[in-house]
């Protein structure tokens, strides 16, 4: 009996071969297609079906693709040609929420903003908060351990995680963790689940934490700077008068430009931010307003035109100047989105260096960057070939030699590849390269430990 | 040539073989003390020391027992027969501190303390703060994920390491994570080696997190109620109704008359604190009265006898009680400290189990509690036997007895064995009991992709 017929056999309908529904999932929200077709798509609605699946894959040596809301940035998640792409989407159920505890225990399908939505009632809510919470799936967040906007003040999705039911390789149910606030018996197994991408385990059940909403208003500020290099040193002027944003963003003039022209004069927020960096801070809590203050008092000494507001509305009037970034810039092609880091101090460096690399290979290189964090988000705009056929690489090879550069310039200035969208298949070239090769060795081995026939996601982070 | 000849002809005279040497290695602050005589104690100050020890270990086969202040509470430092100590007690240099990227580069023998005291003339702190933060060592620290008073606000070590360079069994030096703030590429190997201890490495380096001091005042609330049921329910009140208190501790009955019997009239801080159950609660930043005021009339309105303070002096006779109790109980014997984890919900049915255990057993169990947390330190004090000679065991067998009633109550609960000591040599019988036969064989597995051989601390957490 083949894969196929063992797979169909003993999951019936929930095994798709529609071919349309195998194009689907081939492709994420990087832009990145998978060559080759997937042998099918298994939708998974219970641990079992789960664990059938990755049985049958272990005894027949079948790759696995886990897939959530497909909403990753990296192409962890598109379906290889003869895997089983094993969707956990239907796997939707908020199965607990414990207000005293602070805690809920969810399906890794559960959309982030809905969950947020079912907190909001107790008065909770849950802190990972990426660009895509509205789309995109708990499972995938912990699987990344995904970032966002709000981590300079209230963390990365690891710290969120308190406990992961897992499907191993062989089809084994493995728990981590604990329902706690605090545990330390054995390995820390749940944060080295944390950010694996799918090619440890198959995640079904999380315990994550949630917290209190932060009492008190949130102010938003709006700046605008000359160039980018003022925008930077007033962003790290911010943190070094020690406050502490919830949220502070920094937009360089080549995406504003773009920005601007998709928002129009209506959209600007009365900001002229037609041209210069853009700084978006947002200050939350009991003192936001105080905080507010001072940071302002900061952005205007380093040469910011600052626009405060304290209403909700004119706030995100502000706040959507930032997230329109992404359909900005979609307007003009497809969008590879890069994800280094950098020690905040290093950040207007790495704007120089974004700028070197675009005038010496006449790329534009439009980036935003997550400025509390010192994470950036350099993009590439492929404008789009209608001749490409699917199959065809998106990105061309002079764009992924400009994004070489930015990834060495990054590591140079003791930065990291990824801050918050992991490796997937469209940076496993330079992983070894920012790990060294000791680290590389002994991370095959603990895959080897958790999946010895390499099945889970072999293109993913290690593989190809 | 044996291994200790080995030992000292390449690294000469930090290498001992003093009997008080090796005598002291024996025992940590857990009272414990290993069978048998080490082999040597090598006190290195280089990573090149670091190394040769381990390459002499591992062509040897001899066990190593890594070691740095020896303030430990699971025996996890404590040098086993025949073993090699490696002491990184003289690894003390706080290499960096960069304030603009709010973090510090530190060897593992620099005290808890010490790195604070640096840090305060930049208006910046390390969070973590163990009781013991006066005399422990940030190498500790990281290996056991230390706790404290501050995590239910501020996060365990966990969340402040950020890189570190470990010399792996045989001697290789490797890297983890990254002086940014987030990082996502590869495997989280920092965290996996964070609360480790001891057994997949030895820290020579570390890159911590470290951040503004938080502005505003410190109050400080102590409340006495009639019985511990009551204060556990108030401190769960204190949590659903949204407060988040920096420290909240609470101290029951049996502890609280032996630190009322110790500090004497003059320390109870106008409290009546010779009877019932005492509370002690701290906010801190902006809204701290505010919080305060709040938390307050919880506390009374759950029959709380409540003193406030906004005065360092005054809080710190409030806090001073629950400082006290440590050395109030050792007044009475050698002290086991257990240190269970529930979730907060189930904290007074904890309470009930250590009561109904201690009435079956007739041994006292004075209990304090990081009550933030549902995090317990039920003690055993064991009266000094004279007569008791060295290598003895400390811990009578009806002790260990109701300790593992303990455990039980506290994992059928839905919790843990520790929440911030380690497992070390006094909690591996119980290892397997919470974290299950697969989790033990996936860690035994990792164990040996780091560890091949098995030296490092053989007796802690899978050993013995």
């Amino acid at each position: 009996m083949t894969t196929l017929a063992r797979l169909q056999a003993e999951l019936g309908s929930i095994v798709s071969t529609d071919p349309t529904d195998l194009a689907a999932v081939r492709e994420d929200k990087s832009g990145w297609v998978a060559a080759g077709i997937p042998l099918a798509v298994v939708r998974a609605t219970t641990t079992e079906q789960v664990q059938a699946t990755l049985r049958i894959a272990s005894e027949t040596g079948t790759p696995v693709v886990t897939r959530g809301a497909g909403t990753g940035l990296a192409g962890g998640a598109c379906g290889t040609d003869g895997s089983i792409v094993l969707s956990v989407a239907g796997m939707n159920r908020i199965l607990e929420i414990r207000p005293e505890d602070e805690l809920a225990v969810v399906e890794p399908g559960v959309i982030n903003q809905d969950l947020n939505d079912a907190l909001a009632a107790y008065g909770l809510w849950f802190a990972p908060d990426p660009a895509s919470k509205a789309i995109c799936s708990i499972g995938g967040n912990i699987a990344t351990n995904a970032g966002g906007l709000l981590c300079v003040k209230y963390g990365v999705t690891r710290e969120a995680v308190l406990a992961l039911t897992v499907v191993l390789a062989d089809g084994r149910l493995l728990k981590t963790g604990h329902r706690t606030v605090k545990g330390v018996t054995g390995y820390d197994l749940t944060a080295l689940l944390t950010g694996s991408e799918g090619t440890l385990g198959v995640i079904v059940e999380a315990t994550v934490r949630v917290r209190a909403i932060t009492p008190g208003e949130v102010v938003t500020l709006g700046a605008v700077f000359p160039d980018v290099a003022s925008a930077a040193a007033a962003s790290a002027a911010v943190i070094a008068a020690r406050v502490r944003p919830a949220v502070m963003e920094l937009i360089d003039p080549v995406a504003l430009a773009m920005i601007a022209d998709y928002l129009g004069p209506d959209g600007s927020a009365g900001l002229p931010i037609e041209g210069g960096a853009f700084l978006l801070l947002q200050t939350d809590g009991p003192a936001a307003l105080a905080e507010a203050d001072q940071a302002a008092a900061v952005l205007r000494s380093s040469g910011g035109q600052v626009r405060q507001s304290t209403d909700p509305a004119s706030g995100e009037r502000l706040l959507a100047i930032r997230r329109s970034a992404h359909p900005a810039l979609a307007a003009y092609g497809e969008v590879l989105i890069e994800d280094v880091s950098v020690p905040r101090s290093r950040m207007a460096e790495m704007f120089e260096r974004i700028a070197e690399i675009s005038a010496r290979t006449g790329v534009p290189i439009p980036t935003v960057a997550h400025a509390g964090d010192g994470n950036l988000h350099p993009n590439f705009v492929i404008p789009i070939d209608p001749l490409r056929r699917i199959g065809d690489p998106m990105v061309p090879d002079h764009i992924w030699a400009a994004a070489d550069e930015l990834f060495r310039a990054a590591l140079a200035l003791g930065g990291t590849l990824t801050g918050e969208h992991g490796v997937g298949v469209l940076k496993r070239r330079w992983l070894a390269e920012e790990i060294g090769d000791t680290s590389l060795e002994l991370q095959r081995r603990i895959k080897a430990v958790f999946d010895p026939l390499g099945i889970l996601g072999p293109d993913t982070m290690f593989g190809g």
